[in-house]
């Protein structure tokens, strides 16, 4: 029967989790947070909860914690798991984690991935068994990886139902920081700005439609978890808001200068995400 | 039998054909565009085609076109209606198109009203029944209206299955700035710096996922409607865009000073949306 470790048992972790059981596998769950492991046992998420950092005897060691956090124990894991065991970790940006076990002898055993499948929630409770099934996963640096933990990885990828892309990691991050971690910029600093506004929250829940709705959902994501993601991503995602904000400034002008014509036609342009949004699988 | 025109046979005025029509009313259809009265016809939104302006004999003339075209076309319409019928306006800004007719002979006839509901969706073709139902309308400058025609509006947004609120027009602009136009802004802006550093759009469609689409959904937004709306709403939407460049800025400099406290921070105080959102009826 394999065996896998999940480290971070919350929505992608605890996901991952449902995901490998209903294929049979036994799921020890990892987790500084005693009461995400408590709550991912009582879930059924995990079969036992591990103790004192003992990663040996797995297939598969799952790491779902905050970015930063994998790039402090990333190294130290490699040296306590056993030769069989693959380690893929899941964060969203991919560089600064590459970097930190570039040299590291048992760098083989670890493969970087970013399965592109999350939603708003965070947490055991909010894990889903189908969050990844049809979604893509990148896998970064395949070749720093050994060709039996990168095959165990893609093994794991398809119980998950994922398409596996390849890529390198800084071209991964700058590439996420436009399509992913932009939106939750924007959607954070939009919630910020009509909660700052509207201190008597009845103007919100009267006027704000479905369009405010979506655009301000990602503004409920874990702040744990994103913090980590914005600061490891800095350089390509300061790249991404110079362009927002210089987008923005001429959005701006334009209304200032009652150019309508001008409005009209810089929407009229962007107008033809409508045919990119139909080929993303939501 | 009640006899309703709806100048603008799109989105919203298609929709509130069809709500109207499930309650036996006989419908008129008014458009500059020949082609969206025929589709109008077609798909049953429409009983008859009105020609020649001749808005004679309705109980009800519902307005549902861009709010510059309103500005300039209300006060002659007020001029040629009976009596007997009260116009309603749907639009998304309250204050420019109360004032185009603020000492009209016909005031009384007519009710500035916002209804919050749309799709980012436009045309004849986009037009659904229930668009309105269980949603919130605003009613402005109510003690303009006559009596009888205010009592007119409340009947038929009772049709929609609509909650009425009263609101004064100057507030209503201010207030749907921040919680509606400026997320189509944001969306807007998203959109188009996506686009722009995507120029292949493979990576987009492989590298987003639910969170972009969910947040660029108003990007899809009908330009000839929205553009109009923006320069209606200037000034407070000046104020709401100095408000949330100021975030933005101050948002990126916490990226640029690696300070993810302060960034958690930020976010955890925005997370409360999250009640806020439960209270929106999407």
């Amino acid at each position: 029967m394999m065996k896998a470790g999940i480290l971070g048992v919350g929505l992608i972790g605890g996901s991952a989790a449902l995901a490998l059981k209903k294929h049979g596998a036994k799921i020890v769950g990892f987790d500084q947070n005693e009461n995400h492991l408590k709550k991912a046992l009582a879930l059924g998420l995990i079969d036992e909860i591990g103790h004192n950092n003992t990663y040996q005897g797995l297939d598969y060691l799952i790491i779902a914690i905050p970015v930063n956090a994998t790039k402090l124990v990333l190294p130290e894991i490699l040296e306590e798991i056993d030769s069989q065991t693959t380690v893929i970790d899941m964060g969203s940006t991919k560089s600064g984690i590459c970097n930190a076990v570039r040299n590291h002898p048992k760098r083989g055993n670890f493969v970087a991935a970013h399965p592109i499948a999350g939603t708003e929630n965070s947490g055991p409770e909010a894990a889903i068994e189908d969050l990844f099934k049809n979604k893509v996963n990148i896998i970064c640096e395949k070749d720093k990886s050994a060709t039996a933990h990168h095959k165990k990885a893609l093994d794991f990828f398809e119980l998950l139902q994922m398409k596996c892309l390849e890529m390198d990691a800084d071209e991964h991050d700058r590439h996420i920081a436009f399509v992913s971690h932009l939106s939750h910029i924007s959607s954070f600093v939009l919630g910020q700005t009509v909660l700052e506004i509207e201190k008597d929250e009845k103007n919100i829940f009267n006027m704000a439609g479905s369009g405010f709705a979506s655009t301000v959902r990602l503004a409920k994501s874990s702040p744990e978890m994103w913090g980590p993601i914005f600061q490891q991503n800095k350089s390509a995602l300061l790249e991404a808001l110079q362009a927002y904000t210089a987008n923005l400034e001429a959005f701006k002008e334009k209304i200032e200068n009652d150019d309508i014509e001008g409005l009209i036609k810089t929407m009229e342009e962007v107008n033809r995400i409508r045919k990119v949004l139909d080929g993303i699988k939501a």
